[in-house]
């Protein structure tokens, strides 16, 4: 029987690509998104269509109360910044730093994984290409998956051993695209900007869309996505 | 300045010995409950009444979407067991159990933690009287501290180095008890039936409530509590 995988899908560029690297494993793909009150909520339109169009058995969005406690500018009245050189980026964690997000994230991920009998949990995180925020770097994921191998019926009992796959951990938003583009996916299906219009345009301004137009560009592809500034 | 605490506060009896345990060491306290969808409403009741007489500085109610997984007899319309010998509770996982439940809620605490500026989390686990979930115990608590550490800004930044406590993680349900009962607890704030009726009164017969029954009587006190069964 073929294996499940949870996925994390947040409708942007990197979790699609974790998506179809899964898909291409042959896995058969249980897709999970939060709706933490971010601002930019055409993500969760993108990660429905995302999971229609690459067949997953299920689709689960998850309501996540996290702005009742603040504290980030994708879920509270903070500007997201703009116009930053991807130098400035890595240098600080980034006001748009949700706090305790990939371990909340990852919890309901494995709460899923264990009721549908997943011991694959996928997720697109990066360290190299911003490397501001610290529950994207590999020491943190080993320690979560250690967590959940203690922390569960199934770790316990040894009917699974759960795996925390990040295979775009060390990759550059250049070889991310690259990855994604030789197995065929349309990028134009996903969003990644933190600040788009009413209409779900994005920016083109935000950390986020700066590092994907940059990626395109360094990866020699035009970027799907229309801008609302392009330059 | 006085240290702020984040207490994992369901309303029932261990909870709210650590919660009275944590003010006696001269924290602030910041009160944490979780809406997952349980049977038992009463708690939440509990929770909040507890709160106000302990004077927390805030005391947050989550709503957790644990219900849509299922996979738990708290959750889901699986039969909670009642009328059980407390020698069996401990030889296997029980039905009770609901996936990751841990790993979520200390999720929440964390970003609780990092935007109030707390780093001490209290947890009112126990590894011996009901030995059965694994996310209560030492090995699992201790993984789940350094995946905070590791995964938080202001772990990362040195601001802060969280500390999960769990000050019954080795105590029995009577010894428990005695602690809370020196340090003036009125225990009749409690609540911890898996079932209670359309009331909020607890059954008697479920693994909680059999398990504080037998506490009291070891510990020699008088349960303030009213049980739809008795015997």
């Amino acid at each position: 029987m073929t294996k499940k995988a949870i996925i994390l899908l947040s409708g942007g560029l990197d979790s699609t690509t974790v998506l179809v690297l899964a898909k291409k494993q042959g896995y058969r793909l249980f897709t999970l998104s939060f709706d933490y009150g971010q601002r930019h909520r055409v993500e969760l339109e993108c990660a429905c269509r995302i999971s229609k169009v690459f067949d997953a058995e299920e689709h689960r969005e998850v309501k996540v109360d996290l702005k009742q406690f603040g504290g980030s500018a994708l879920t509270d009245s903070i500007d997201v910044p703009t116009h930053r050189s991807v130098a400035d980026m890595s240098h600080e964690i980034p006001v748009t730093y949700v706090p305790a997000r990939n371990t909340l994230f990852l919890s309901y991920a494995l709460a899923y994984a264990e009721v549908v009998g997943s011991e694959d949990l996928f997720l697109g995180v990066n360290a190299l290409d911003y490397s501001g925020y610290p529950d994207c770097r590999p020491e943190y994921i080993e320690a979560f998956e250690k967590t959940a191998n203690l922390g569960t019926k199934a770790g316990v009992e040894g009917r699974s051993r759960f795996t925390i796959h990040t295979p775009l951990i060390q990759m550059t938003k250049a070889q991310i695209i690259k990855q994604g583009m030789e197995l065929g996916l349309d990028y134009g299906l996903t969003h990644s900007c933190y600040n788009p219009n009413e209409e779900g345009m994005a920016c083109g301004v935000c950390d986020s869309c700066l590092l994907r137009k940059k990626g395109f560009q360094e990866a020699g592809f035009f970027d799907p996505l229309l801008y609302q500034v392009n330059s």
